[in-house]
């Protein structure tokens, strides 16, 4: 524990890859909650590529994160201190509580905070029972409409959302075959998650890897990365393809933005779709996802990683391994201990 | 009328932009249908974008037309002589009677032909009544779900499909804007079809006349052409906003093919959906979307402009016309007479 507020500030817009130079460091009083508000410490940070996306001018799904402020993410915190009737004192919260050792919340604001179901280690609820978890469940089932029989391409594969994903595809009934990079992340695939196939960017080519994986073509493709893979994707569709835009990683550190995509046209040819989705809006049913990814955990169908960094002052090159691929499953970083 | 079968021929696949070199011109025999078989003789021809993508070497959702091969065209032609028991001398058919006086056909082929309805004139089901009537209803009804309220963006908005599904928008209550190049068309898509308003993109920069149209985001963008336009509509749609690829007619005529996509992760933050569709896929639904095409032409809700060129020696700097936007309306080529 420490007794001042150590916190990341955005004190500029990355233009391409994220870095330390986008940050400073600052150590603030602890802040006090006023009426109706509580105050949290941080436990684990969690690191998601969408967080790039909020660095932009531009609003997104949510608005920008402003020059000088905490850098936003979403974390595990505890609550310390409470004038809050719903939040007490000792209670473990999932929020965006940011790059810090504290915060202030009212329950409310872009990611408004929840309670922790007791019994459940914080670990799990930031990854396969977490924002990452819910992201591959809903992007399979509701947005892919994946069925027994399919043949299933996911990308990222080996990342928080991809291995969600690409499991429940293959609890399904469906042929899934990964997209990851190196070794490690390929045997991690289909020793312990139980793909049919995967393709190492770093070392295959991809569009040959797709035909010979895929010769009847891709009936469901889970994108996590957009840019050429997608654009290879889409060159490999079958008939009535669909394409489920769950991130476009490639682009997110360029300035130019994402790559341009030259096979679109074989969403006419095929009768493709080809959809976007944001896990935000599927609020309303986290919970029934969450019994359904719960009970796979327990049974042993859905396995999971997670890639646990240590320290605050770490932070922006924790941020950096998820877009290089130096993580090897969910990101997360600890930065406080329950007490 | 000639006593010899006046002919097409593809002689080599287009590199850009089609030209009369791809084609040579040839005098062969009538033929004389064989036991199932009947012989027609063409009347008019229809120039669709999509027949350049049969030139292509690649087969698409047809086979590829093969060099050596009469050029593939929708057709109206005349029964001249008939060996098949459905189709009787003198009857009209539509068909894929292809560039040239006469055709053998047994009642199948990748184009299979059917009888036109009596009473209905022929230009019309080549049109309004016809395959790019029939396009412009299911891609805006089915596959956009146009309703009302959308606001609405038609490319190609006053070709023979842009042109039936700018007008099924507005007549759903969608507020509806067509992109169209030269005053004469943009005059007649406000002044004659009833459009909310046209975007002229020979003399307008597109992004900015999208950001005046639609102050709060594109509901639904019917594409025709594909390339920049289709960029500029999907960094401008609205929450929810659905792409419906009907064509990529800008990338036809390229060597590289279609261009690249930048902002397609546009469809991730407003959760939107772009899809493709081949008309062919809906043919046990003509009967329906034509009775209602119909009523909509005699009522006067539906306009419709056909360009009617003459002569089988014209056809390719007719198919031409539609790619310059020469043509005013549904190009049409007259080859023969009724008898």
């Amino acid at each position: 524990m420490t007794d001042v507020n150590r916190q990341w500030i955005m004190t500029s817009r990355p233009k391409d890859m994220v870095s330390r130079e986008n940050f400073s460091w600052q150590e603030s009083p602890i802040p006090e909650p006023g009426e109706g508000e509580f105050l949290v410490r941080n436990l684990y940070l969690s690191f998601d590529p969408t967080m790039r996306v909020w660095m932009n001018a531009q609003d997104s799904y949510l608005p920008a994160i402003q020059i000088g402020e905490v850098m936003r993410c979403f974390s595990v915190a505890q609550v310390v201190k409470s004038n809050h009737p719903d939040f007490a004192v000792g209670e473990l919260v999932n929020g965006g509580f940011g790059w810090q050792d504290y915060a202030i919340s009212n329950g409310g604001g872009p990611i408004p905070p929840s309670k922790l179901h007791p019994g459940i280690d914080p670990q799990l609820t930031m990854s396969v029972l977490g924002m990452t978890g819910l992201t591959g469940y809903f992007g399979m089932l509701d947005v892919g409409e994946v069925k027994s029989g399919d043949a299933v391409l996911v990308s990222g594969a080996a990342g928080a959302t991809g291995s969600v994903a690409a499991q429940i595809a293959r609890i399904k009934g469906a042929r899934v075959v990964g997209i990851t990079g190196g070794e490690e992340k390929c045997r991690w695939l289909t020793e312990v998650a139980g793909l049919d196939g995967v393709i190492d960017y770093k070392s295959e080519k991809l569009s040959k890897a797709l035909r010979q994986h895929f010769p009847k073509g891709i009936d469901l493709y889970f994108d996590n990365v957009g840019g050429p893979t997608l654009d290879a994707a889409l060159a490999g569709l079958a008939l009535g393809g669909r394409v489920v835009l769950c991130g476009a990683i490639s682009g997110y550190n360029s300035a130019t933005g994402a790559d341009g995509l030259k096979n679109y046209a074989n969403l006419i040819v095929q009768r493709g779709r080809m959809q976007g989705f944001i896990i935000l809006d599927y609020a309303k049913r986290y919970g029934e996802a969450l019994r359904e990814l719960a009970g796979w955990v327990q049974s042993g169908d859905l396995k999971y990683q997670i890639d646990l960094q240590e320290g605050l002052e770490n932070a922006p090159e924790t941020f950096q391994r998820i877009f290089t691929g130096a993580n090897q499953g969910k990101q997360l970083l600890k930065v406080g201990d329950v007490s």
